[in-house]
């Protein structure tokens, strides 16, 4: 299999999806829209884990685990959550197979193994969670609950991209009850900032906070809040959600608490989420027409080292300094890698980690022996150099700094030249049409307009800032009068 | 509702339920056999998952991750494990629920959304699994390839209890692929005195290493290792099954390798697991009437101080001690709780910890203040003595390392103590009445006479033992000449 990608420019699409497939991240399964992550991308997919779970628990939260089940009489109990849901959910209907008489060696369902009510594949756990936590909550007392839960779930898409939009993904949801609609709120911007402070220290990822369009809102939200990135492509893509939920699962399922005076009132809630659709966020964000780019903070391993020798002397020599350098790096906390294997030539193994995104190469031959050197290459911006071997260790940390903020800089840079103001309809579907990015502008506020543009132009409302600077205008369709410029773009 | 237990001698399984609910560590959901992991519970679950994370990454492997689907006709294709799993999977059908227009605001399964081939949720994951490797090995060069994965698995129960056999369950599966039918049993072993190891140094589960009997083989596997347990009742746990899987799912799935010397062979294979069941033995090794007890390598934490005090000055005294100790304490990688809450009294925290199995307590009263001094208790003692506040950190960490022993310990003694030799049917039918445990006997190595052994006594071979000493005899049943005695017992 060739090593060589599509460019950028030739096909965007085209680069993702070979790159995905050919830095060993995922690929397509067996099972229609689900797909198989693969060891590399598993393993960047636990660093997220880790500095996530790291960041809830600094936050009071704790995790639990809930069933992969909802009995179809708990999922259609929130009317719209279940409405937004239904035309997308695994239906479970029978729990066993049975020999086919006709058919030697075949199966088939078992016809009397036939629930009495069929099971819902949790598309989200809102419901399967809000009927248990009115077994926990009675008093103030028992208020707030802050869970978490890591978790696989299920929504039935047509059309699927490895990570972007698959029928099942990984993701983490939390869900909190609280005993007043401030605390709640306050809960649901809490997580909002806890995931842009994640994808821009830890993906180097900028992103706008925002809130949703009603139509655009969570189903059965009273207010969904959002990160929006843009992608090299100058497309946008949603890259977390966290949403005051009101009181509405309370009153769905029935949840009151007793508050201090000894007064019933339904809980308020919240709920927030991301999933494995970071990986293609992380991917499209730094990646270049030779492969992966990886932030260093969430690189499986930060350095590899790779050893250019002739016989089994030199090697051996390589080995020693290699090696020592290696546990120089591990013991400030660096992840190295050591490729001394002889099945493969070093430009083989310098192509290999440059498609796989390893943030520092670090190589070694006879001559850097001879003069005690490394060359030293960062995959970010294809730059070597020679360093001397003493203090490497202090070298790469510094350097694995530079390229996490030069990651982050070159995102941002992107962002801002790809960040325009239109204040005509016409001006605006040029923009669109030309230079892809977001594009501010004004909305007269209405689904219709919303919905106008959006069949028009393929572009959506991708949030309205939080903290917006107030400005009066008029809406790009309409004329009508705005008070706001909001975020459009093509999205993913 | 009242913390009190019934005692185990009392009712053993009524205990067991009692104190997982009581403890906070599971409930049942509303789905039909699937539970609720709590967040006390969770952490627990959290701290076995890492330590064998850590285990396997030590020993080469990897971790991915596979659909939660298996399409019907990759489930049948490696017969035997499709018939060992087929009478108890859940199985979608369909792909979408519709509005019921005879019932407003109800769902029902859209009719026209009918999967062409039915999904079965995965009950293991050996079918899709293999189906993958198909495609990623070629050569020699391919192999080994050790991955493992942390999912969610459904097997549809009709008896259920909480951790010890539920429909959904959390695991780890490992499925390893190799060039040689040697290397693949050097897999399989390693794997399971990883398992054993595990067990014993961080359960303080003492465990039995052997084979099973072809009967008790997992469905599809030529050869399953086993740890057993003994849980205080004299039952036994199957702990973790580590499989030699032969050339069998390569053979249905057709996964062939060019070996060095470019000949075609079906590729070798290993899978192993642990589950949350190991959550029931765990509970069961050590815990007694006054709740649980944990050893201290996976407490959520591990200390807990509580407070004596009148007045708010006498708490900010001892609030200022306790945060003292509690810093030199994690300093040292003890996790501590400082339990100040006003809400509720001493003694009232006294049992809810003694409940939860903390390893150490410590209380600091004004007595204490004044000779700087505390009170230690230990869980699986109940012992209590009065220790200087200072270098308390050391003699913590000394007394935790001391209560994992003991532990550890006590579970051998029991199991000593209740391992018995019968020599004759009736003597070993009079243990497993009077005095259940483990009874080592000799069986003729037939599946009849196991089957019959059974139904009349309810009691299982557990395992062959490893290095199982080899002595001449009788089998207990039929008098046929055997080379070495079993485990029997019965068992959860």
């Amino acid at each position: 299999m060739s090593k060589e990608l599509p460019t950028r420019e030739a096909n965007y699409s085209e680069w993702y999806n070979e790159l995905v497939g050919k830095a060993d991240l995922a690929e397509h399964s067996a099972v229609k829209g689900c797909m198989v992550i693969k060891p590399y991308g598993y393993a960047i997919w636990e660093k997220m884990q880790q500095a996530l779970d790291k960041m809830f628990k600094e936050t009071g939260h704790v995790n639990a685990y809930f069933p992969l089940f909802v009995p179809k009489s708990l999922f259609e109990a929130e009317e719209k959550n279940a409405e937004g849901f239904a035309k997308e959910c695994a239906v479970v209907t029978h729990y066993r197979l049975k020999t086919d008489e006709n058919n030697k060696g075949k199966l088939i369902v078992d016809p009397e193994a036939k629930l009495s009510e069929e099971l819902v594949v949790r598309p989200t756990s809102e419901a399967i969670i809000w009927n248990t936590y009115k077994g926990w909550i009675q008093s103030y007392r028992d208020l707030p609950i802050l869970i978490n839960q890591w978790a696989n779930v299920v929504r039935w898409e047509m059309r699927t991209r490895l990570f972007l939009r698959t029928a099942e993904f990984l993701w983490q949801e939390g869900h909190t009850a609280h005993a007043t609609k401030e605390e709640a709120i306050e809960e649901t911007e809490k997580m909002l900032n806890v995931y842009a402070h994640f994808a821009e220290t830890f993906m180097a990822m900028p992103v706008i906070k925002g809130l949703k369009t009603p139509n655009e809102r969570f189903a059965g939200a009273d207010e969904t809040y959002c990160i929006e990135a843009m992608m090299q492509d100058g497309k946008a893509l949603q890259a977390g959600t966290s949403h005051f939920l009101g009181q509405n699962f309370a009153k769905a399922f029935d949840v009151k608490f007793a508050n201090k005076e000894g007064k019933q009132d339904f809980v308020w809630a919240t709920s927030w989420g991301v999933s494995t659709r970071l990986m293609g966020a992380l991917i499209m964000s730094h990646s270049d027409d030779k492969g992966l780019v990886l932030p260093p903070k969430l690189a499986p391993f930060q350095v590899v080292i790779v050893p250019i020798y002739k016989g089994e002397e030199q090697l051996t020599q390589i080995d020693e300094v290699a090696n020592k350098m290696k546990k120089a790096m591990e013991a400030k906390g660096i992840s190295v890698k050591y490729d001394n294997r002889d099945t493969q030539r070093p430009g083989w193994k310098f192509a290999e980690y440059e498609l796989k995104g390893v943030p520092v190469r670090i190589a070694i031959g006879a001559r850097d022996l001879e003069n005690g050197t490394v060359e030293v290459a960062r995959r970010d911006t294809m730059e070597k150099e020679t360093l001397q071997q003493a203090d490497i260790e202090n070298k790469v940390e510094h350097l694995l700094a530079q390229i996490q903020d030069n990651l982050y800089q070159k995102a941002l840079n992107m962002r801002e030249t790809r960040t325009y103001v239109a204040d005509t309809y016409d001006e605006f579907k040029r923009i669109l049409e030309e230079t892809p990015g977001f594009v501010m502008a004004h909305w007269d506020g209405t689904s219709e307009t919303e919905q106008r543009i959006k069949e028009e132009t393929k572009a959506t409302i991708r949030c309205i800032p939080l903290n917006n600077k107030q400005e009066a205008g008029k809406c790009i369709l309409t004329g009508k009068p705005s008070a706001q410029r909001v975020v459009f773009a093509k999205a993913y």
